[in-house]
């Protein structure tokens, strides 16, 4: 019975994204979605309140990569987690290709819906914390050199955002996995010792 | 005569950002820009061929703040041209600020329509050439260090790119311009031979 109630959700979620994706969030219904998933409406709104519930859920499943990622190994020394985040790279670039239409439908309802400007905004807010607090463990296990690690954590959640959307607008332009690990290499470079 | 009609030129364009961002690029048409800019259908049409040449004119327009700074003094030393560099950030992110809207228009038509998508897609390239060109002569002309000119090219687009989106989810989020300077600070802190 669990089993099956999963599923449902997970057939909610994949329906979503394809209507989402197709006509955008303000054009999709919970009819469309039900329709696409082969769900009753009853069975729909025993998992979700509303649309936007849906919208919120997909947008979290996304940013669970992401969250698994910066959990990796976190009882490491600081350049090593790093170093093993870079593993999840893959899995992310992956997920990300063909999903532009969603991704530009989580920043325009974003600048639109203050709820969904609100879960957008907190986690990469979380990260820019998360790798401040990193980078500061660092400087005090003396593994990195002293940098401002505020400034540090910017510059790392700026260059994560802007491959991301390097590789979702122009997913043939490089290997985007690739040079997102190479790009952490040189950014360690400069901020571990010697 | 040839004032006059600059000046229709740039109140089409002030029109086509009100309605791009409130209709959308779809839902936007000539009539409803002309309506706007108070211009005949005839002078709409001595500028531009198409509502898309008018969508391209803006995003060209939105171009030249970067170009003017890239060119920024690229007869002096490199380091000194990033450091130049770094005194159009203010205008940069002003011009960007209210302008998300405006932002996702020129991303969602990046992704639906082939000639938008080319346009949108050159610019970065040709700053990722540029950048790698102005640290390969950072590292002939000896102020460098040995560094793959390519990838720290891309950490510096990628880094832009992310610090512009950051600027436009979230404009009270950090001071952006300073915040971008600082950046750029700490990435010529690694790459300037001491």
């Amino acid at each position: 019975m669990q089993q099956r109630s999963e599923e449902t959700r997970s057939h909610i979620l994949e329906a979503a994204v394809k209507q989402f994706s197709v006509h955008g969030f303000n054009k999709a219904s919970v009819d469309s979605i039900c329709e696409q998933a082969g769900v009753s409406k009853g069975a729909f709104y025993h998992h979700f309140r509303t649309k936007q519930d849906v919208f919120l859920a997909l947008l979290d499943g996304w940013l669970q990569t992401f969250d698994q990622a910066i959990r990796a190994s976190k009882d490491r020394p600081v350049p090593e987690t790093f170093q093993m985040m870079t593993e999840y790279f893959p899995y992310i670039f992956e997920s990300a290709s063909d999903n532009l239409p969603m991704f530009l439908e989580f920043l325009q309802q974003a600048s639109r819906d203050e709820t969904i400007w609100q879960a957008s905004i907190a986690p990469y807010r979380r990260y820019h914390k998360h790798f401040a607090a990193l980078i500061k463990k660092g400087i005090a296990e003396g593994s990195f050199v002293d940098v401002d690690p505020n400034l540090a954590a910017r510059l790392i959640v700026s260059a994560a955002m802007g491959l991301l959307l390097q590789s979702l607008l122009d997913p043939e332009g490089a290997k985007w996995d690739k040079v997102a690990r190479e790009t952490v290499q040189l950014m360690m470079k400069s901020l571990v010792k010697e």
